[in-house]
């Protein structure tokens, strides 16, 4: 990060508009704007309803106190004691209350006659501060004049930030392996995905600046794309986390061929660190604010001295997903440009929304909100080695450095199948029990475990092929009562059956019980046993 | 209405989905919903944090009593008593409240759990129901499989119907004068806004008919428009409604041309019908639920026998605009690419919004939200009433039957100043004060005065010309201490100078105090005594 006196202003992007982002219109109510707030003044020119007649005279909410999780690992308060918190009865839960009513007594305190009426699309002041001195504490910019827009959640931010700064037609950076939902939103518009090499850290900078700097127009038919979608933290499917060196190298070739990042990070927060096995697992101790945002991988944004990434921040894993809220950061330019959008579609996120988050974060502070993040981060942690761990039980796992692909430069583990106890001659169908039937790299970050399958033994393999082969298992696990991701739809373009090596699981351990997970593994091997024989 | 054993299925409309529409993807993780819901199954497919962690013990709202508001008007309880209740204690209003906890103890039961996760961008089922239940009693569609889809408020409603039915270079049918933030979302997009003629009940339907059947291809520059897009009650900025009859008329030409009609229908409760002067006026009495819907002028959708009708409604004006939640009434071809378009940028509305707006009509029940609607209705009917008492205490009002124009076929109100009680001599500047300055039609639905300006008199009118001379105006009432909102930009195409005709203010009465309402008058008069000697 540049230090405060060398950070200079955003440069010029604004030839990154699209058609439609240089068109959306400013507000035909702007010219009232300089009379707004005046002492006195009596405005009939928006199409409000009185406060009176909205039915709700106060909400209320009793939220968990902010050190409700536990911020070591292994002492017995956490250790999975977060599934028995599921069926502990509410009132042992520390619960703080707040209540909002219709009329506040504070100019700027939180109301109902503000709150659940027609507003700015950037929101509500209160939240927009809190969201800001987090913004320069945790990612800290390394421009002068950035800015935050609060949105409805990434998924729609990065459908609003494709029309601002992408023409049909056009093409779009992505990692060979993406989030397809993203994809969804983007291609319907004639955007092209323009898939990029990986290996263990996520999108390749090797392969990054070779595609760049060998793009044909001509034979790709659309100019060298100018806009990068990236998920670096807990890269969804892989769950790879990029580092700061890596970062860096790509944003300068990002600088060198005048490209956008968008870089979208909804699993910031859950970077649970290098998989340790259970018999070499070290207790967790608790670091100080601090030290605990020192030891995440940073955003583009401290790297971003030219204000060319847009950031999408979600309170969808953090807070909650029915929140539908989150926030831009980016250069104003951009986020005038994306304002606009909004007062044109989504205009401000809801009400209810905005009072529910901003009373959290207010009743919690910035401290309190830091140390739920760091006891979150915590159970994701030990959610995600329970998971292994129920491999490591289940299967022969061996470890092994891998050189090329997208697990390049970190280990991978291979998974064959255990004997069972039972288990006497070893038959020609047995074969199959001595080979790795898949393998997978630990995630680092985020929620899933991206699961790779080699199924080259199987008896219909040479028939079937990769894909159809994995949506023969994929079948038989669901039917076993276990649902996973199907794997194919993370390739950034079709994947067909004779793809080699694209058999793959995404398998999410964000959300169940450890009876489920455990349960799950179980299925995943009886399941496998069977297939390989037929 | 056809009978119910008449009514058939919506016809084939998918020639009108725009490229975009068509190219939405189905969601990828749809071939999973096959096992969703199977007893025992254990999901790991979707990134779903764990409601644990949902910081939100439980929700609460204190919510006004559904007969909050009186059903006659003219009795003490009435009478501008909603102005008084704003300064009135809290503990005087009725209220009922509500709770939803983390989990429910029945199934189906609203609950944080659920409420606040990922969900459908169908949204709740227990939202659904609601607003199921209230179209077909309500609206009464006339063909058999309409269906409903929540979104976040009409803005976005529109806006995703743009994307979905209209491609860039397509025309868009509208009324001469509309609402300005309904082009906005459209024309940045590269659509282009053909306007039509109106009269006292809004859109033309012999203009329309002529505009269609005279459409000359070439020399307009794009193929003969097949969107038509409307507000029929409380039409923007106008304020008129149009009734059972005109809209057969112009239904039955939409299907002759093939054209889809969006109805944006925000103020379909606020119709305060025909303006009575104060010493005319009767003391309204209350009616049973089907009196009063049928009292209403009806939606398209009770003469749609064809599924040619989107309908967009919305919580904005009957509940509070913060609550961002509105539905689609469609044809199930139609709804299934808007879900598919939501799925990709807002996904559900905010399940804060979902739950109050839920536990609301909920606890209200049908007949609940019925009294409520009703009630509503009558405040902002003694709130128009008020405010032309108002200009008729403050200018000399005259009537006269309009023939032509947007006003043609109702009475116009043509007002000019009052002598002050110290004028004496009728001097040659005193002869503004004969004049009809400015005339309105009393609006029937919506919270809308639209005035149209008569300023040809004014000693600048020849150099400044309209559009000029009504911003002038603007600003020197807005420096008084009064904002309206200025006409020209509600006009379909730019206004020009020197375009005859197009000096108007859209005033608001819905949200402010009698005081204020009545500040405004005399400051309109005050200044426009003034603004017509210089």
């Amino acid at each position: 990060m540049l230090s405060n006196e060398k950070r200079g202003d955003a440069v010029d992007l604004s030839h990154h508009l699209s058609k439609v982002g240089q068109a959306r219109l400013t507000s035909p109510l702007k010219g009232l704007q300089k009379y707004m707030g005046k002492p006195g003044l009596i405005s009939l020119a928006g199409g409000l309803p009185n406060a009176a007649y909205f039915p709700f005279s106060s909400v209320s909410g009793e939220i968990l106190a902010p050190d409700s999780f536990p911020l070591e690992s292994g002492s017995e308060k956490s250790s999975l004691s977060w599934f028995w918190r599921l069926f502990s009865k509410p009132d042992k839960e520390r619960t703080l209350t707040f209540t909002v009513g219709k009329y506040s007594q504070h100019p700027g305190d939180l109301d109902l006659e503000n709150g659940l009426q027609y507003g700015m699309a950037s929101g509500q002041p209160k939240l927009n501060e809190v969201i800001r001195e987090f913004v320069g504490k945790v990612f800290q910019p390394s421009y002068s004049n950035w800015t935050t827009l609060v949105h409805t959640g990434n998924t729609d931010a990065w459908s609003k930030t494709v029309q601002t700064i992408l023409n049909p037609g056009e093409g779009l950076i992505v990692s060979e392996w993406t989030y397809p939902s993203a994809m969804a939103s983007a291609q319907p518009l004639g955007i092209n995905p323009v898939p990029v090499g990986m290996d263990s850290e996520g999108m390749s900078s090797v392969s990054l600046r070779q595609l760049l700097a060998e793009w044909d127009e001509s034979a790709r038919g659309m100019p060298r794309p100018h806009v990068l979608y990236t998920v670096p933290i807990g890269q969804n499917p892989t769950g790879a986390t990029m580092g700061i060196q890596r970062k860096k190298e790509i944003y300068d070739i990002c600088v060198e061929y005048d490209i956008i990042i968008v870089e979208d990070d909804p699993y910031y927060f859950l970077q649970e660190g290098k998989y340790v096995p259970k018999s070499e697992r070290l207790v967790e101790s608790n670091t100080d604010d601090e030290a605990f945002i020192a030891s995440l991988a940073p955003s583009y944004l401290k790297l971003d001295y030219q204000g060319r990434v847009i950031r999408l921040d979600t309170f969808s894993k953090t807070v909650c997903p029915g929140s539908r809220l989150g926030w831009f950061t980016c250069n104003p330019m951009f986020a005038e440009r994306l304002e606009r959008t909004a007062e044109t579609s989504s205009q401000a996120p809801s009400g209810f929304t905005q009072i529910y988050v901003a009373s959290l974060l207010l009743k919690w502070k910035y401290e309190g909100y830091m140390r739920w993040l760091k006891a979150l981060r915590l159970q994701y942690r030990q959610r995600r080695d329970y998971f292994l761990d129920c491999f490591a039980d289940e299967f022969h796992l061996q470890k092994t450095l891998s050189t090329e692909g997208y697990t390049a430069g970190t280990h991978v583990y291979y998974a064959s199948l255990k004997p069972k106890r039972s288990f006497v001659p070893l038959s020609e169908k047995d074969v199959a029990y001595a080979k790795s039937l898949f393998s997978f790299v630990p995630p680092s970050s985020g929620m899933f475990l991206w699961l790779e399958l080699h199924l080259e033994e199987h008896p219909s393999f040479k028939s079937l092929g990769y894909k159809a082969l994995e949506m023969k298992l994929w079948t038989e696990i669901a039917e076993a009562g276990v649902l996973f991701a199907p794997g194919a739809m993370f390739f950034a373009t079709p994947v067909e059956d004779d793809t080699p090596g694209y058999g793959h699981f995404r398998i999410s351990f964000s959300n169940s019980t450890p009876e489920e997970l455990k349960k799950a593994v179980s299925t995943l091997s009886t399941v496998l046993r069977n297939f390989m024989k037929n």
